[in-house]
């Protein structure tokens, strides 16, 4: 496999808070490509510095992509710095100015003028047009190696790879063919899902296998590359063919929806609606329900009935129960799922009571969670679960887990 | 300013998902010394290039810090890399294994063989204990630079650092001190703030100012250096007090204190209660006021009523008023504050509905968010708001705008 090293540069991305993301999006599309990253720099805006680190990742490797510094102030200095780790002066272009001014002209405003300093490129470079900013691209070939300069706005940078330099660089690497899938997974831990699919993809370094986990979402990556679309769909499908057999309905989505999106699917296709009762989740299932546009065709709304007397008073819920049984009881959850269901008219009903903590207000432990839920045909039901996490952690995978819930009834 | 580079070491961190956190928290920590970092680098397990990236960066800066590779595993290289890159041995410690073996034997487990490798020493190191993992540190002194070599786990490279790294190096520097302030803000866009307080903070390197944005909520840090407590405060005074005078009450939080805890610790210090009827958030302003903890001490709960219907149905709107004025509008959030209130009988009630896209339902411009308020004295009041973003990005908005529109209130 060919190689890369991706220099970020500008001061601000060596502070405390701010991340280098576009090197990520850009070791995706590298790796797509068949290209491995091999080393990543960040550097401040120090013409010195930045000149003698280009040096040294031409050095070693392929291909060097740097984003950033191309803007038209002072302490922009990738192009000044790649002049001078190459040797080769800077030229003025032209049809650059004249693309730039025609720019400034079309959005009606006077082109400063500083922004001349972005109509130079490195002798020999072939300028990559940018129609989403004022900064031009460079591809530089060197010595058979390739040197990118790239903008630093994650827009202006992903649309001129992608427009420009992804086919470029087709043409000047050994063709690999990606194939790569993709499943999401609910209702377990990720160290669980580890321990159970791990002996079927390590053995494998083709393809890669990767797993995300959020609150109780987690999401099996693979990536297969080979010189055909057989070779790289049969490595797929040795790691991936047993994954699913492993892992059977838990398997929620092939193609990247989440929880929310593939359930809000299953009920407009049932022609279904749903409300909610919320407690200990206090309005985050309704928030991930009504994220996915469109959710007014079969979510009808619900409650937030976060105290016992709530509870009573807007849902019903008698108030014997809650002293006999707690409001953290499946007999509580039952009787919100199903009285919401009755005050919204609503086909479905979700409820959710718990502990979130820091401290147990019923009793029953801090992650302690409760689902109920009520349909139109059989009893209303409800279960117990025992979830990990702070505060935080309980009530998001609470909202996750009443999601998974109410899929697994509706397949 | 003494000046430092990181080295961020493993493959894994060189894949599309992976963020090097580390850096982010040692950045932070050595800000804080007033030590500048000058330089990141990723690099994989690969024993010459991590060699030759430690020549270069102590070549560069006074101090270098390597996060990972001291792991016991063959593909942990950064042991090895640093003897060859300062040409010096690696020096079995006899204290080093019998601390291991001590231990595995408290943990009553067995010692891998492969954990001897983790009893090596640079010739000329001292090691930096580790009570949480089985990487020991090691601090290394060559030709008046500082080479540190660091465990990769955050736990235990935060404890190392943080123990026993940063009292050697205040002996090491020369002595700054280090004062912050930070001001979160409510209400304004990002630009609009920055177009405001940018004449004040960009004439000053010291303190150095960082604006960072959320949906709606933006955080203003400075950070000032100085020899003594009063130079630092007095440049802090310098430019926080006009940034103060400029953004009067849009500042909520002088402490890092987020709204939901800012609003909540007005309500339960006034005694009242609040509830919530919410349609185009969808739940997320619930779900914000109920992430702290203790908010049952003064959060209800409330409506969730994502169509016209619900909002008639279950908090009894007048059909007749969404048909004349839509959901969308001043009309419709009082309506819905007025009844939720009376439905709860909290002290105050806010409302939200709006267009949050990717179409209108009711004609209103997509974005278009309307605050609704009720309280024990005076009329029901509303706002209207043109907020910012995609779907999520507006709902997101709609939740902070509502929050801030209650701390106005109170106030």
């Amino acid at each position: 496999m060919a190689n890369a090293e991706i220099i970020a540069v500008g001061s601000e991305l060596l502070t405390a808070d701010k991340i280098d993301t576009n090197s990520l999006w850009l070791t995706d599309q590298l790796n797509a490509l068949g290209v491995e990253v091999r080393r990543k720099l960040v550097v401040g805006d120090d013409r010195k510095l930045l000149a003698e680190s280009i040096r040294q990742s031409l050095q070693n490797a392929d291909l060097v992509i740097l984003t950033g510094g191309l803007g038209p102030t002072e302490d922009d200095v990738t192009r000044e710095a790649t002049s001078e780790a190459l040797g080769r002066g800077l030229v003025f272009r032209q049809d650059l100015l004249d693309a730039l001014l025609e720019r400034f002209q079309r959005l009606n405003r006077k082109m400063a003028d500083n922004n001349r300093r972005q109509t130079f490129l490195i002798a020999g470079a072939e300028s990559l047009p940018n129609d989403r900013g004022t900064a031009a691209g460079q591809w530089i070939d060197c010595e058979g190696k390739v040197l990118m300069l790239l903008p630093g706005p994650p827009n202006e940078l992903q649309a001129m790879f992608t427009g420009q330099c992804a086919a470029k660089l087709r043409g000047k690497l050994p063709v690999r063919v990606i194939r790569i899938r993709l499943y999401r997974v609910a209702g377990m831990g990720e160290s669980d899902l580890d321990q159970l699919i791990s002996p079927v993809y390590k053995p494998y370094e083709n393809p890669v296998t990767t797993i995300l986990a959020g609150a109780g979402d987690i999401q099996i990556h693979l990536r297969a590359h080979g010189e055909t679309e057989q070779e790289a769909e049969a490595l797929l499908a040795a790691v991936g063919s047993p994954i699913e057999e492993l892992l059977g309905d838990r398997i929620y989505s092939r193609d990247g929806s989440n929880l929310e999106t593939v359930t809000g699917g299953m009920l407009r296709a049932g022609g279904a609606t749903l409300c909610v009762a919320e407690s200990c989740s206090g309005g985050l299932l309704g928030g991930r329900i009504t994220s996915v546009p469109g959710s007014s065709d079969y979510y009808l709304g619900g409650f937030l009935v976060y105290s016992d007397a709530m509870k009573t008073r807007l849902l019903g819920v008698d108030a014997e129960l809650l002293r006999t049984h707690t409001s953290v009881s499946e007999e509580a959850a039952k009787a919100m799922a199903t009285s919401a269901r009755a005050r919204t008219g609503s086909t479905f009903a979700l409820s959710v009571t718990g502990e979130a903590g820091p401290e147990s207000q019923s009793g029953a432990p801090v992650g302690t969670v409760i689902i109920g839920f009520a349909g139109p045909a059989g009893e209303p039901e409800a279960a117990t679960y025992r979830l990990f996490g702070d505060r935080n952690g309980v009530r998001a995978r609470a909202a996750q887990w009443a999601l998974d819930y109410l899929r697994r009834k509706l397949r």
